[in-house]
C-alpha cells in the first residue's frame, strides 16, 4: 500500500461555474502509478462543491438553474436577507448553503490505472461563490 | 495495508428505484478479510446516486416523492424542457440532476470486519434514469 | 501504510443541530500520527448527516432554515403526513429524508499532519432527529 497526493489550482469566474476536474484527477492517478486503489477528491474552502455529472451545455445549465431555484442567491418569501449576509455584510450565504448540501469530497474507485467513472460521467467542482476565486482540490491516491 | 475490491451487478427498474446494496458491500468486506479500514462505494454513470437510509417502504416512498418534487422530471414554471433534454434529444435530465445533487460515492468504516452502519441504515442505490439499467457499483476495502 | 481509527460521542438535542466536529476529527488525526493521508468521517445512523460549512451563527440559521424549506417537519400540499411517520407511528420522517439529502461520509486529505480544509471550512455534523440523541461520528485515517 501507498499513497500518493496531487494538488489542483483551478481558475473560476465564481457564480456557480462548473469546471471539468476529470483530467486533473486522471492526471495524478496516472503519475502514482497505482493500478488498483481510491482517489479521493475533496475542495478547499466552504462555498464550493465535488461532484460528478455528464459535463455537457445542457446539464450545465439545468444544474446551474435548478441550485438557482432550490436555494436562490436571495431568500424566498422574504424581504430580508440571509442571516449570514446581515451578519458578516457578506453577500454570498446562497454559496455557502449550496456547497454544504452538495458536499465537499467524492471518493473514486481506480481499476487497472483509471478512474472507474462512466463515460459520460465527469469528476466536477462547482465554484458558488460570488466572484472569481482560485481554488484548491486535493487529490490523494491510496493502492 | 491492503486492498480488496468488489463488483456489484444491480438490475433496476430505473424511475428512481432504489436497491438496499447493503448485504452485497458486507459480502466484499466479508471476502477481503479486513478487520478495521474504510469501504469505499461508488456507482458508475451520471443517473444513479449512492446515500445511506433505513430501507423501509415508507422511507423509500417519502424519498422518491421528495425528489419527484424538489427536481420534478419537468421544469417547474415553465412550458418548455430541460436544456439537456432539448438539445441532446433526451428525456433524463432529471436524472442527471437529482444523481448530482445526492452524488456517486460514500466511505464507511469496517470495525470488527463489519461496515459500521447503524442498525437501521442501509447503503443503498438510486437510479434515476427513466428505463430500466444494469448499474455496475464499485466496493473498494483499504485496510 | 497504516490505519488509525477513533470514534468521538456526541451529545445533540436534535432537531437539526450542527455540531462542529473539526477539533475531535483533528484530535483523531494527530493521535495517528499521519504526515499524509485521507481521513473518512461518517455518522452512524440514519437521521443525521456529515458535511462542511463555515461554522458561524448566520450559516448555522440559514441552513437550519433551507432544509426546513425544501424538506419540511410536514409534507408540503398535502393534509396527510409522510408515509414513514404514517406506516410506522412515527414523526421524524423528515430527518431520514434530509439525511440521506445530505449524505453521512466525507473524505478529508490529510497533508502535513493536518486536515487540508479551509480556514472557514469546518466539519460537522447535522442531527435532524426530533429528539436528543448520542451521535456515533467514526473518524478512520489512512496513510
Amino acid at each position: 500500500m501507498a499513497l500518493h497526493g496531487g494538488l489542483l489550482k483551478v481558475q473560476t469566474s465564481g457564480h456557480a461555474e462548473i469546471v471539468d476536474l476529470t483530467a486533473g484527477v486522471r492526471s495524478v492517478v496516472s503519475t502514482s502509478g497505482a493500478d488498483r486503489g481510491v482517489a479521493t477528491v475533496f475542495v478547499r474552502g466552504s462555498t464550493a462543491a465535488v461532484t460528478t455529472m455528464e459535463y455537457e451545455p445542457g446539464g450545465i445549465e439545468d444544474l446551474r438553474a435548478t441550485l438557482d431555484r432550490l436555494v436562490p442567491v436571495r431568500p424566498e418569501g422574504s424581504s430580508g436577507d440571509y442571516a449570514h449576509n446581515r451578519l458578516n455584510h457578506d453577500s454570498n450565504a446562497h454559496a455557502h448553503l449550496r456547497a454544504a448540501l452538495v458536499g465537499p469530497s467524492e471518493a473514486i474507485p481506480v481499476i487497472d490505472g483509471d478512474l472507474t467513472l462512466g463515460t459520460w460521467q465527469q469528476v466536477v467542482l462547482i465554484d458558488f461563490d460570488d466572484r472569481p476565486r482560485e481554488r484548491t482540490v486535493l487529490v490523494q491516491v491510496v493502492w
